[in-house]
């Protein structure tokens, strides 16, 4: 088979909407020009045995998990996602399945109504997709990871720690058998889903200063939000949204439940810095959103609170390069 | 040393410009509205021991060549480029690189003002690259490979050749010494340039049906562009600019020297139908632009003319899927 022909069986994944001039097979791919609005742009890796294993997710999930991840930038940045470009590697053991892939990434673009108008494929030792999106926000509607104020509160979407937890079981050969437990933290690692639409909502209703989503762990990602802000930020291990099976999973292991949830990558939330004032309207939202903790002006940095304890989390989660 | 901070040491190749509102740093990047513009978007793969190997090119070469290859398709397009972002993936050997890699890649963003304007970077086995392009065309101003014309005349940028040349002679160990014509050949190797200015000029004083960029090869991106507008291509060889340097080797070989040509990807240059009512504007427009044959109405392929042959050309080039 020709990569020319692989790429057009492929071409029934892009769904064609107003925005999109020219869709996959040329050089380039055309979008229509935005009036009043600025364009935003991320791109990021999901290698195999880096950012998965072929034995943890389908090709399917892959597909589903990566396509979230890119978007979840969109989705921090305070963004409408428009178009994605991949760039995928496939060994021989992928090759016959690529379909599925775009058929998770393509189930999860149609959802966000996101364009898939151009990729290359090439053939590799190891699976790897490398996704590039584009998106747009109104013009001053930008909302920046460095810009949270002392004074402010600091809350999450959804809940931490089942995507580590998952892992966790994984490696200490926990998973096998139906566990209530592990079947609700694979749910997460599987299928985590970006907070485009839950964001959308926030910054209709309430000023938000600064956001980050927690790809590698809020250890990790709250730091880059506290020094990139200059701030420390002040999380209370009590008011973690953590659920029962994370809760279960940390007393088997006699760990304290907020050490998986702080280093748990993945999850895919947003971390968000809000002026104090809005706090009360958090609730009036009906979405999954939690107050977490507090922005004060202090050393830049990022700790957690648990009772008397007062812990230095910057470096809890995964960093690619850490020794 | 943490991600972030590899990351950060690479904020020095980000030169800001008026159309870039939030830089590298940030879940995404920010870019300002356009105004009578479309946007364009490309991504494109360079994987080591696929795309190139690392004992004939320095990382600064790998950087270079990579930058210009993926700005070739904005080219194509008839774009001026905006803005990258890239998916880096580095082995050990190219980890205390990188910023050789990023010198080579941002002298060729300098070239054409366009900014690295993010980017992700993995520890990985083999060294990859995985670039993604942003560029603006004027409202209507986009070329599509598929609106070759039958009458159309066939022409080319600069020449074809070399890029193979010099890894045929290096695969036939012919390459070590101070040879003039390997020197040559090298040179487009690792140093080709993205045709950017040259299609600016073309676009600002003839009128093109199509253009397509040869990166696999002007046999493979020929076809891609004959069955795309449903039309025969038909490429005289003894038309086809060659160099002193890609002659010498195929005497040396003893094959014809197209047969070099029309299997040479990585050269970057332009491939244009145009309507033969413009052909004589070409030669007044003093750039290396050739004609080199013609569209007409038959069976979609691409065949090559030489003498009292006429043969098929259509998989002479570089497929990442042929069996």
């Amino acid at each position: 088979m020709r990569e020319d022909e692989i790429l057009k069986n492929l071409y029934k994944f892009f769904k064609p909407n107003e925005r999109i001039i020219v869709g996959p097979g040329d050089d380039c791919a055309v979008l229509s020009e935005m009036v009043n609005k600025n364009l935003i742009i991320t791109t990021d890796a999901f290698i195999e045995n880096i950012h998965f294993k072929g034995d943890l997710l389908s090709f399917y999930e892959i597909g589903y998990k990566s396509a979230n991840a890119v978007l979840s930038d969109i989705a921090a940045m305070g963004g409408k996602p428009l178009a994605i470009v991949i760039s995928l590697n496939v060994n021989q053991k992928a090759i016959n399945r690529i379909e599925e892939i775009y058929k998770g990434i393509s189930e999860v673009c149609d959802k966000f109504c996101v364009s898939i108008i151009g990729g290359n494929i090439e053939k590799y030792d190891r699976l790897e997709l490398h996704i590039t999106a584009i998106g747009e926000v109104k013009r001053e509607g930008y909302i920046l990871r460095s810009n949270a104020k002392p004074g402010d509160i600091i809350a999450i979407t959804g809940d931490l720690g089942r995507a580590r937890g998952y892992f966790i079981a994984y490696e200490r050969n926990l998973i096998s058998g139906v566990k209530w437990w592990v079947n609700d933290m694979r749910e997460k690692f599987s299928k985590p889903n970006a907070r485009i639409e839950e964001m959308n909502k926030i910054l209709n209703n309430i000023k938000v200063n600064a956001c980050i989503d927690i790809s590698d762990g809020l250890g990790i990602d709250g730091y880059r939000m506290a020094i990139s802000s200059e701030v420390q930020i002040i999380i209370y291990a009590n008011k973690i949204p953590i659920r029962d099976s994370v809760k279960y999973l940390a007393k088997k292991l006699e760990i304290k439940e907020w050490f998986i949830a702080v280093e748990s990558g993945e999850e895919y939330e947003l971390l968000l810095s809000i002026p104090r004032e809005e706090a009360e309207k958090i609730e009036k939202l009906n979405l999954p959103l939690t107050i977490i903790g507090e922005v004060i002006e202090d050393k830049p940095g990022i700790y957690i609170v648990d009772g008397d304890l007062k812990v230095d989390i910057s470096k809890r989660g995964y960093d690619a390069f850490a020794i």
